[in-house]
């Protein structure tokens, strides 16, 4: 997996306008209502993230669920990063 | 915990339109979009049960959950079994 | 996927001593200390249906899980269920 | 809820060897084989956050949970933080 460059990011970024690129990852805060449709949630992230293969940095505090991602092999955004965060945006609307 | 007459159960189960009684239990299928959503809902099924320390009988085929509720110590309703059926219910709707 | 013959269960089989043959599917009980327990087991076995896009039959009463595995497109085991049945078990010695 | 004073938290500490105190919070990074435990292992944790309607920061990178526990109401480690801490602990041994 190789490092995307600033204007790959920038392009593949436009279709996920509910995330924001903070150093070298993509962030997004997921909002619930309670705990236990955030505990869902984050049961559902670690489907998406196994059949990836890629996992995220998962952060809850109740029914806050805070998504980092970033390659830890190259310490930057990959493809796998975007891949990851569409699969988590099309399990969050469904 | 006391068996309900068939008076109670009946008065009871008008709440719950969704649900049927099935023998000696309370019965109800969900269905979803995928399993993901199936196991979420499980998921949350669980941190419910666990709360009333009462526990359903939980059926999964892909994307349907099949709930039946019976206090397994009488063999039969009691007002546990309608406690947790609002309960799934409550986390079915939210 | 094919309907596996009788003589590649009777050898398939063989290398999961602790599953059972009942009629067109493989099954095994799987049994925990509490329920806490047997749910996280049931997480477990979904993340790994979801990594092969094949899915069990799933049971739950407390702290019992009981795993059924039949193709349903063709009403009998194949290749996928014994995939399906070799990681659940790797899932659960782990 | 009120805040535990120092004498307090110095005994009660003690039972927990292997959390530690940073600031105001009590911590303790738990170590898995893989994701598909890690993950399960949070959901455990979520069902005893619900029992005693008290929530961990949690966090999760591949195989590693880290858990927190602070009472937000005072910014502080109560009663209630140390019940947690038992639960996770006893769930992490079972």
């Amino acid at each position: 997996m190789r490092k995307l460059s600033e204007i790959e990011i920038t392009e593949k970024i436009k279709e996920l306008p509910s995330w924001t690129l903070t150093g070298q990852a993509l962030e997004k805060d997921f909002h619930f209502k309670n705990f236990s449709l955030a505990l869902a949630f984050i049961v559902r992230i670690g489907i998406e993230a196994e059949k990836l293969n890629h996992h995220p940095e998962i952060k809850n505090i109740y029914s806050k669920v805070s998504i980092r991602l970033i390659t830890h092999d190259v310490q930057a955004i990959t493809h796998l990063d975007f891949l990851l965060a569409n699969s988590i945006e099309l399990a969050y609307r469904s």
